[in-house]
């Protein structure tokens, strides 16, 4: 942590904040300046509060060096986390899996039919909502426990692992009865204690960045998981909140090259939220491939024009069976 | 609602639009221009999903008239609603309140000399949090049942009605036996299980605007609330997030008069964590109120360079009176 | 400036380091901590380029305690400073200046009658733009030079002074002549030939915070300015760009006293620009005053409805009327 | 455009909307709802001033279906437009090209020396920035005309066509002596004058997206170019500025396929500025290609730890030559 003073900081200031950093159990090191005098601390063990620092008169601001994650820091944990999904692994050096599936559970033949579909496609794992967060009350919102049986069939019926998505901390024994991978969704992402309960279980968790999320808070978001023993994590960019309305969301492709150098989890994308646009989702998904993305997740629907909701960013069948034909000759070509 | 073509949509792509909206039960009306055509869409009953039409041949984007949310909106219920928390009074025409308190509670001195300074100094409600969200998993947690018996023995001591977060559906019932207002924090604006839990008890309700959220979106969080039967619904700005790092978020006070004319609900502003520094609590506190807040939340700390968490944007007991003062001559001034 | 170390960095990374440091003509103090080293660098005078250091191995990253401004920051000029236009004193200590007029300059008639209007209901200061921005070619670009005329008659007529818009250094000359208070849009905040040609003249500037403008991005623009030798610099939030597209842009209030203590230029804002509203023009404008600021400029327009641009924030002669009574009981209360 | 009423507005206040619409010369069509009625205007050519409409009662809010450019769009002009940088093409179907170089023209070893490595390392042209925008006045500005000098020397001893900025629009004329590619950089985006003196000139323009431009502003900036004449304008993103600051900008990639969708017009990425990493430059050149782009740029400095701008994004000798390679590959899996 560095202590940056006011350039009309007294020396009494500079002691006085000396003092405190003391009393909290750290070494200071003032280091005077031309300008103005900034004071090192050492001996933190990770984050340190700077509330009290920041109270004293003279103090400028604070910069912290430490962040507040470290489980999944690549910089403690340098070696890459595979996480294995009912036999299917993700992350460094395993060929980048696609997930495939409708936003919404809909009924037995729309899932079922997907799941078959898809998988015939050569996608490796289903995904479908059952709980599904929507904007307003007025709208679908998922059938819930039904949708869950519905997945699960259909994941049996293809062999296919299941993705769905977990609200709520007291749903997680449900759902984890019924799937493969735990989605928590972007609105979700800082809610602690799902994350907690997550961490406690012995699934594998899908966590997706929140809207407006920077890359710190996604990784203390996921460090909440790990602290609870569930190392079992891949992080998802699923496009975030920016001023720009002509996508749905502007999907950040950089984290993906970014967090490999940061984390030791696996990292996936999912270019139909990010984008909104079915016309996007193929070159997107080409695209976080050649970026390094360790998967892909895609909206697929029969029909798209009659989903219950996100129809217009869903690949249709044809449309997924082309795109899957392209990931196979990107994949060749990047060795896998 | 209304569907624009592309400029070289066809005719029949018109007439195969209008046939999909007659199926869907609406009435078609076509706007020929003069570089391309709209279709009106009309009879419909509040929101229309608009995937169905976004699939056809020709379709260039649909624009919604509609809102997603209703009850919540003066269109439809255009006088005001007052929001009654345990005999104080929050909207309008009436003297806005001060709600203030610190952070987090920290244990029965602390919460018992606030809560006493504050009612002498002229607030309305205490503020204080036992359970706190945090970025890492790292920090100071909160106190939990422990400090909602604490804040409620303060309350009790000070005569203040209590404001406390909520965070989890399945502590509702909890935090509802201690406290008068149950506050949602920005991270949990669309945590849904939770708004509908909320919606079925009959407590009012505080609900912060998500840090990326929009207008639209807040309003859509606060219907979740009231189609549940719960009326009580106080909303709070507390500052989005944008590019600007200077201040912790970015206070967006002109929602304060657009709230206020599209709903009937009450809007409360907390300067506090909007701007994350002491010195820029007082100021944006009395504009808060200058541009129609019916009132203000501001963090009250004894000692803030000891305080657990947000001690930096924390005001002193000195800091406090002096705003109850400066707060006090402008209600006089605004006729309160 | 502190160089932080990657916790795997060597020790001889870090003599690498402390190398360059002392080559570049500074000191390097370094500052071992538990998890990783830190090296503060002693001796520069203002901003440091780090590009050297970022190069070297083990560096994880920067971290600047230098602004990129010095002569428009208070640490190294603590008086307030006060502009004067043409005898209009703006600053800390008078009372709030108000500019109003129309968005653009349509006709002599137009602005003539504005402007006699608006001196009448108390404004300070007539704004008029004759070089409009506009996002596409095929609409109204502004009158130029013949609007300049204009502005300078009504000036004369009102014996108000003129603020208008220069948009490119080769124009610096022309709109000198024809008014007093030279203003940069938002669009060329980061105009820098236009600042340094400004900086060589002898009006008084009023610089408008670019769109998406930091604080300190701001300060430097100004600094621009003062580099060249013109102190009279007033600045302007005009609202940010965010997500949020209920207001046309967000404004920013709570950098007006965060400005006052960074800088000691004059603080103004523009509420017609930040909201693109005319109701919310008057609740933010007297809440811009309550924050602290200089002055608002508003726009003013005799018959919105035919406005060739901005019509929807302009008020009309009764709704500018009013707001200036309020205005004037506001600037009472504050004691002006 | 249509025209949204409030819920509340009388037949007298549809009428007096309709009134006005046929007054401006178009045709009005009331469109009745259940909740509202809607007002469709017919007729018009493009866009169509709304503030006349905006002020009249009952009105809610008016939605433009039109858009402010027209010579830009695929949609009156289908065909792709290959633009022809002294022989060296871009666009649809061409092989994409490779611009790279250092930030800034530092001297003559430094940039003769740079242009024959990329040259002989694949690079279809030499980027080098003679005239430099700064955030702050006190640091380098560049080298100005004897930058360009020393630019077109290095293009002719290496072969290759030359890329600079230029900042102004009396400095066009000047520029163009002695470059192949003018480019206006992200804070001139909506230099207007700049923009038009451009599309005076018979040179080719690479037209960077601005840091908060929104695409419909982006390309209605492209068309200022376009009006006057000059339609060999190459696009360009370069990452938008987002509350996301682990990145320098948050590089917005999906605009290429939409950009492609919407616009005739070369769209080329930079992915240098967008990231202002080095290890994230090669992935994201290669996921940028993946998406479709028709060129990307790349910074490019013998010694970037001795840069005086942007070293650290920009790549090595060894770096750069790497890039090629996969580069090479990659053109070759994608049929170039």
């Amino acid at each position: 942590m560095l202590i940056v003073m006011n350039h009309t900081a007294t020396q009494s200031d500079v002691d006085a904040v000396a003092r405190v950093v003391t009393e909290m159990g750290y070494t200071a090191a003032p280091i005077p300046g031309s300008e103005r005098t900034a004071i090192g601390v050492l001996g933190n063990h990770g984050y340190v509060d700077d509330s009290k620092i920041l109270e004293l008169p003279g103090v400028q601001r604070v910069i912290h060096v430490s962040k507040p994650y470290k489980l999944v820091s690549r910089d403690f944990h340098p070696e890459n986390t595979i996480v294995d999904v009912a036999g299917v692994r993700v992350g460094h050096g395993c060929r980048p899996v696609m997930v495939a599936g409708p936003c919404a559970v809909e009924g037995e033949e729309q899932i079922v039919k997907t799941a078959l579909f898809v998988k015939k496609a050569g996608a490796d794992m289903l995904r479908g909502g059952a709980f599904k967060p929507r904007t307003g009350p007025h709208t679908f919102q998922g059938m819930r426990e039904e949708g869950l049986k519905l997945l699960a069939l259909a994941g049996k019926e293809s062999g296919l692992p299941i993705v769905t998505e977990v609200m709520s901390p007291d749903n997680v024994g449900l759902v984890a009865e019924y799937t493969d991978l735990m989605q928590v969704g972007a609105r979700n992402m800082q809610n602690f204690d799902l994350l907690r309960e997550l961490g406690r279980i012995r699934k594998p968790v899908l966590l997706k960045r929140g809207m407006s999320a920077t890359i710190e808070e996604f990784l203390a978001a996921a460090e909440y998981i790990l602290a609870e023993g569930n190392e079992q994590v891949i992080l998802c960019e699923r496009g975030i909140r920016t001023y720009e309305t002509a996508t749905r969301n502007t999907l950040d492709l950089a984290v993906v090259p970014l967090i490999k150098e940061m984390s030791h989890l696996p990292i996936m994308v999912d270019p139909s939220h990010a984008t909104g646009k079915r016309s996007l989702v193929p070159p997107m998904t080409l695209a976080a491939l050649m970026a390094g993305a360790h998967g892909v997740l895609v909206e697929v629907h029969p029909e798209p024009e009659k989903a219950l909701s996100d129809g217009p960013q869903s690949l249709t069948f044809p449309g997924f069976d082309q795109l899957m034909a392209d990931v196979r000759r990107l994949n060749g070509f990047l060795g896998f």
